[in-house]
């Protein structure tokens, strides 16, 4: 009999948000794999590694590349899907044998997870399981003590990298919203913001719930030196009732 | 000493969702306060009752309407309003004698949680720390099987009361959606989602995690039976990295 695939939200950085589900079944499987940039430890490892135990399989699959920036003739395109068909072959050989593998997600697994290439891969073939996480941008909300969405107001998620006038329209149409993915991207969020009047109303929190938390007031971001999870929220207006 | 304030996301249903955190918060808490409707027993609640001990004061908030389409001159903002600061009242009285006040919150309390209501009255005054849950939304896209927002996708999470001229509009503008406060307004949404060419990729479920969740395939849904947990996605088209 096959083993079974699980997609496993680990939660934003705190370690203590990660779920009962999530922690049983990480506990249980003989496989545990998860995405790290070469040299690193792997945040969402970080948070689940003091439950581990000896018997249990680390697998780690390493991105080939740590930017989507790449010089011709290399394809960022290419390489990653080649990655993501070698981990999915790669973690196909254990489900096969019979072991079961959980593959850990920082925040949630569908949310802009990598996991998902793993999935569309593999869950045709194997039984696969997704157990949803607490994302970023909700661990990020909560320590800024803002709530996001009022009764009937809509919620953009955004990535910092789209196009400035595409950010700008989803913005100015949005009663809330969160920006994701800021690194370099931020200083061109910034001034969509002040430009639709909205610099006042956002928050910026980098690395929410991490034991390296910064909550930095909006003007005194230095645009270079923010991390990739940084999150820029603009709350809903408040309702008063 | 004051008591601190506490809202904590239980999770969208399964009482496994809920985090590590969530419950050492919940079980240290001298006083449980949680929403629920007249003569029910509320679903927060359920999802948490077997970790309480005897000790551990039970605070019903008991919604005093049940629906926001009220006959004048009844009107549910005001009556809500009342609610609300009734509510923040009687925490109150708890916080400045000392006892913690543990909010248990269906889903995450920054996501169209009743909570946000008492944080925005009480936060000024007493220390208030939130505690962010897996929101029903990723709950759903978990038990679908359904990978949510790739790359640098745009999602936008939508009411089922919006007008429909401006659902389509939003609907349209989005990479991804999540419709949800669907109950009687799922026959309108189901429209524009067929007149938007959008019916094939959207996918329904109701109690999403829950023991009676159902996943019903959008044709054949019942438009006056869709209770309100339920929910529809759009996934965003897969990347096939």
């Amino acid at each position: 009999m096959s083993g079974r695939l699980y997609g496993l939200g680990v939660g934003p950085g705190d370690p203590e948000l990660i779920t009962m589900k999530a922690l049983r079944l990480l506990k249980a499987a003989p496989v545990v794999a998860y995405f790290v940039a070469k040299g690193k430890k792997g945040n969402a490892f970080g948070i689940i590694e003091a439950h581990l135990g000896d018997a249990q399989l680390r697998m780690p699959l390493v991105y080939p590349v740590t930017t989507e920036a790449l010089e011709p003739p290399l394809c960022y395109e290419t390489i990653i899907s080649g990655f993501y068909d070698d981990a999915s072959i790669a973690i196909a050989d254990h489900l096969e044998a019979g072991r079961d593998v959980a593959v850990i997600c920082e925040g949630d697994p569908f949310f802009y997870g990598s996991y998902m290439y793993l999935h569309d891969r593999l869950a045709a073939r194997f039984e696969a399981e997704v157990v949803p996480g607490v994302c970023s941008m909700l661990g990020g909300v909560a320590v800024l003590g803002a709530p996001l969405v009022y009764r009937n107001q809509s919620l953009s998620v955004l990535s910092g990298v789209l196009p400035e006038d595409e950010l700008k329209r989803r913005l100015e149409a949005a009663d809330a919203a969160v920006v994701m993915k800021l690194g370099r991207n931020f200083d061109k969020v910034r001034r969509v913001l002040a430009e639709l009047g909205l610099a006042k109303r956002a928050l910026y929190v980098e690395r929410a719930t991490m034991a390296n938390q910064r909550i930095v007031p909006l003007d005194e971001v230095e645009p270079m030196a923010s991390p990739y999870f940084s999150l820029l929220v603009v709350p809903g207006e408040k309702w008063r009732a």
